[in-house]
């Protein structure tokens, strides 16, 4: 039988998940957990890349995005569920990696210059947030993760992690990293309930797995549709509104859902029909969730108990790494 | 009874160490030892910052500054001997502190901006070395050290580490991490035997604590003195006379020194009896070197076993303070 491939995932504990990780991910997490050895990495490390003087922030979402996976489904049996500032590996590979790669290769990287921008840094750049797409390939290769799940903005990062895993190989006397693949969802970016298409808590326009059945209501209730759509009778559009995209996400029935988007087209589907459709695929949807979720997070020692067990097999795996690129390169472990 | 204050200093394992180093550290941390907790870290990730595609030249320099240590006078029962890389702690500190210093922090280190013109970088600037006062800063905290020797042109590098430490304190519900102070020698750096200021084993004008007789006799007679010093009865100059620095810095009895200085500068002393008592002096301060530093290089797996103990204790001290850190930003630990 042949071993499973290693797939690594994970989030910076920054907030509670909402719909658009459970689109964009956590559904995906729970389908390949049965075929995938995987593992998810809580990064609070890479948290405080720019939660630096904030750690309260990163502390305190630990358990919300912990209780968040298993809500959605997450299985511990299943999924190995790891603290990256548990696995001292990770620095110390981040570390190794820094020596071979340059400050001006990180600096173009586009992710990062992306990002350098989005968040206003400029010369407050900290100098953990330049260097963490090498933390990144640390963590990737450390599982030796051969397949990455990543929005295709973070491509720029799986080929940074192949170029040190091409250049540290060369430097042993024989290979040990693996070359990672990404991994494309092929659900496209989940629009906030305004339309905006980076959905997010500072936004407001987003519903979280512990959503109540009345916040869902609101949600969908106000949710942007067509603009010009004003009577029932009146031709709609669907690009744009978003009904019908979360409709495609979280709708089961396929056809139910092209056939009204049809008729939608054609004039004559009212969007309060659309939206009802929509709020009980959501309902149905969020409360098993939400009532779970209620039920993990009442116990965070639990929580970080399943963390613990979780981390200590990651830090089997990721020493293993790690000791077998130190002997290849000839540094002594003890 | 006082705890001992603790002082840590330590060398990248780029080569054997030489009478610069002697003369510079080793002959201090030998005295050192008896009054400080002393901690000698053998810094080879800091030296394969600029190694990183040269690994083989660390690896294989580890014995050779252990057994330059040893044959130097300092007592493993007195001094704790360990390696960098053997100590996880400098790593997860140094991506902790890296969160809370800017890139244009560190490019702003005057030390660091030397040694990257110095060593030619441009573009091509690892990562790993740009970030190195970051990483020095990690080492420094990690053994609360509050003493640090170093030559001038580190102070930058003090800086630094006390900015970091007043920086993470303040996230922290009570401080952790302990200020520094530098310890600057007493002595100035000692130049080449060719009269170069900077002594290194690539310039071909040091000597090492391996030289043999003969190599020391050669040395000495090639010595750069007094150009215009041509015949004996001639007035010479001491300033840039490499025989009188290091006669200075060598010899015992600093009174017979200064009655040469006199002498020398008068004239009627000529080079060949200057050289003579400078030779005597070097052959009696090596020879017991050569010879205990030859019993300890046959054994490297003995020399290894040394480092090994001391990394074990030096990492119960860096953990700990790992883990007040981790607990103090409420990162948990398991």
């Amino acid at each position: 039988m042949n071993p499973k491939t290693t797939i690594l995932t994970g989030d910076r504990p920054t907030g509670p998940l909402h719909l658009g990780h459970y689109v964009g991910s956590l559904r995906q997490r729970v389908a390949l957990q049965h075929d995938y050895q995987q593992f998810v990495l809580v990064a609070d490390l890479q948290g405080l890349t720019d939660n630096g003087s904030n750690p309260q922030k990163i502390r305190d979402n630990i358990p919300e995005v912990l209780a968040d996976y298993l809500a959605a489904g997450i299985d511990p049996d299943l999924t190995t569920l790891c603290l990256q500032s548990a696995l001292p590996a990770l620095a110390e590979l981040t570390m190794l990696y820094m020596n071979i790669v340059t400050v001006a290769r990180v600096e173009r990287n586009p992710t990062v210059k992306n990002e350098i921008a989005q968040k206003g840094f400029a010369r407050s750049l900290p100098a953990g947030f330049l260097v963490y797409p090498i933390s990144q390939a640390a963590d990737i290769t450390a599982f030796k993760a051969e397949v990455v799940p990543v929005g295709d903005d973070q491509l720029p990062m799986i080929e940074q992690t192949n170029e040190i895993v091409h250049k540290m190989n060369s430097l042993l006397p024989a290979p040990v990293l693996r070359h990672c693949k990404a991994m494309l969802s092929d659900t496209s970016r989940l629009p906030g309930v305004d339309g905006n298409a980076k959905m997010s808590k500072s936004l407001g326009n987003t519903l979280h797995l512990s959503a109540s059945e009345e916040t869902i209501h609101r949600a969908v209730s106000a949710m942007y549709t067509d603009p010009h759509h004003l009577k029932v009778s009146d031709p709609g559009q669907i690009e744009g509104n978003v009904v019908f995209t979360w409709l495609d996400a979280f709708h089961a029935d396929k056809a139910k859902v092209a056939a009204m988007k049809d008729h939608y087209q054609q004039g004559g589907l009212g969007d309060r029909i659309c939206k009802n459709e929509l709020e009980a695929c959501l309902q149905e949807l969020i409360a098993p969730m939400r009532e779970r979720r209620a039920t993990y997070i009442q116990d965070k020692s639990q929580l970080m108990e399943i963390l613990k067990k979780g981390s200590e097999r990651a830090h089997e795996v990721t020493q293993a790494t790690l000791k077998e690129v130190k002997r290849g390169l000839g540094v002594p472990v003890f």
